[in-house]
């Protein structure tokens, strides 16, 4: 690879930080991708360990480089957040069991490199924003739908990450101002109506009523073997309730969805995450909820499609916001 | 005045076009006013009567000016949306009685200067940011709460106008899903529940009933007569259905303005509009909601403060938009 040899030339690493696996990648300054390493996260080992094998994959990435890391010019980390983004620490991240945890400058300490840190969804938005679904758009917001639901915001074709970089927490806007508790303690969010959980959790309230037959059927008669995806599968094989709870939980994703054409003009909404993967039943219902509740004027001119980049988006984001960050700071 | 004239300073004019008056102001190169006219708008003798007076306006501010026109720089036009930015035109302004009038090529023809068009409530967004109640902040979204409901977004120190200049529609966001009908043919618009004319609705439907006996008395029995000042005055006495409806109502604002700090982390929310001098209920209320609503990291750095530039806003704010827009067009 030329790139790797031409010691002229500069890399970046970014890693996905996730509450399962550590995803890195390394990108020569063309955002072309050379290599990638995946490690188990084992957060009940202590955040030091985490963070040692974060480093481990940096060293293991740089390793087929000349110089090694001298042949880096920036690292950047997408995280959970929220995350206090001057100090460059994670403030509080139940799925790492950390809390104000300075990954930031252990890493920069251990490698000698200027390291970003950024919202995990935020560094999604870029990557999708720059090289994904959302090419070539100014303004543009990737949603992730999974167990959570998390938004990162593209606008003046920026990253746009708010005061203290907790912008997009589009997972928490109250959409039915009296509705189900949300775990944030809130009433009515987003995510307590249309996430993964949201909808297991649904499906599981009406699996033991005579309408959830075909879901109950479907898990074996085991209720707590229902999840989002054993509810896609009953929708897909026709089951009517299951197909009636998505489409009540992709209406509420369609009016948060609405509110940000409203609010943000925005022309290109990405929809990412595994819960995206259930397909047309979300962006029809989605779509639908945009042209009944949007002006006219800037619905049509919003498209909603899936994203591009798949589990990639946010290590291929980290690299992307460290080369971004990098050549501001010293380019 | 010196800066008058100093033939080598540059000034800008600053209109602002409503349905009832066009206020125009004269502003030298440092944003201090220096002159201001007032019009009549008088819609109703139609779209080339109203920019005459725009013109009228302009010469007459620039006639003070020792070369005239030479010496004035570029206007801003702050008018009521939709707009097209890019043709210049307003798209429709049901208040003027305007549909596709290509003001700012006229404007410019007439005068022979850069005519910036920009929609009113993004002007006063400005206005606030530069030199009013947002003074010094980066991330701010004023509101503007009065017949109708819109706002303006200063992210990252600019106004985000988004993609076709429409972005900041707050009024016609979600709030209740199956909530009353709004005019702009959707269900449950923060329009619907907040604005004046919605606070005024809610006070004539309960007027016939007992608990409304002293909105109805202070309307001295004319049910036509009750407006949201009324109701304010009613809730100042102490009515306890006065302040049940403002309470209501503010509660939906408060709703809209917790998902913008959830959404945006912007470090204020400057609430301003005829429906803004109601005061403290609408302060605390809104308050309220933020801080039960929006994420606590996020609630406790967003600053939620009445506007401060009142009625002068929309001038002032288009004037400070042609001067930014010139500076980055042609200085």
């Amino acid at each position: 690879m030329d790139n790797i040899t031409n010691p002229h030339t500069g890399h970046f690493i970014g890693v996905d930080l996730g509450g399962t696996k550590i995803d890195s990648i390394l990108v020569d300054q063309n955002n072309v991708p050379l290599d990638n390493v995946e490690m188990l996260t084992c957060p009940e080992e202590g955040k030091d360990a985490v963070i040692e094998r974060i480093i481990a994959s940096i060293n293991k990435l740089a390793a087929g480089l000349p110089r090694g890391v001298d042949d880096v010019r920036a690292i950047g980390i997408g995280s959970p957040g929220p995350l206090n983004k001057e100090k460059g620490t994670v403030v509080d991240a139940p799925n790492l069991r950390w809390k104000d945890v300075p990954v930031t400058s252990v890493v920069r300490a251990a490698t000698g490199l200027p390291v970003y840190l950024e919202n995990d969804a935020n560094v999604a938005a870029l990557a999708e924003n720059r090289m994904g679904a959302g090419r070539g758009t100014k303004n543009m917001v990737y949603v992730t739908v999974s167990t959570g639901i998390g938004s990162g915001l593209m606008l003046d074709g920026r990253l746009y990450s708010g005061t203290t970089g907790a912008a997009g927490e589009l997972g928490h806007v109250t959409v039915v101002p009296d509705g189900p508790m949300c775990g944030c303690g809130n009433r009515g969010c987003l995510e307590s109506l249309a996430s993964g959980t949201a909808i297991a959790r649904r499906a599981k309230e009406v699996a033991s009523r005579a309408a959830g037959a075909g879901i109950l059927a479907a898990a074996e008669g085991k209720i707590e073997k229902i999840d989002a995806v054993l509810v896609s599968c009953c929708a897909e094989a026709g089951d009517p309730m299951a197909i009636a709870i998505l489409r009540n939980a992709f209406e509420y994703l369609g009016i948060a969805v609405a509110n940000i054409v409203n609010l943000l003009n925005v022309e290109m909404v990405v929809i990412g995450g595994g819960v995206s993967n259930i397909g047309d039943v979300l962006f029809d219902t989605v779509r639908r909820a945009v042209d009944l509740r949007a002006f006219p004027f800037m619905a049509k001119d919003a498209k909603i499609v899936p994203a591009a980049l798949g589990v990639d988006a946010g290590m291929l984001g980290a690299a992307c916001y460290a080369m971004e960050r990098w050549s501001e700071d010293y380019a």
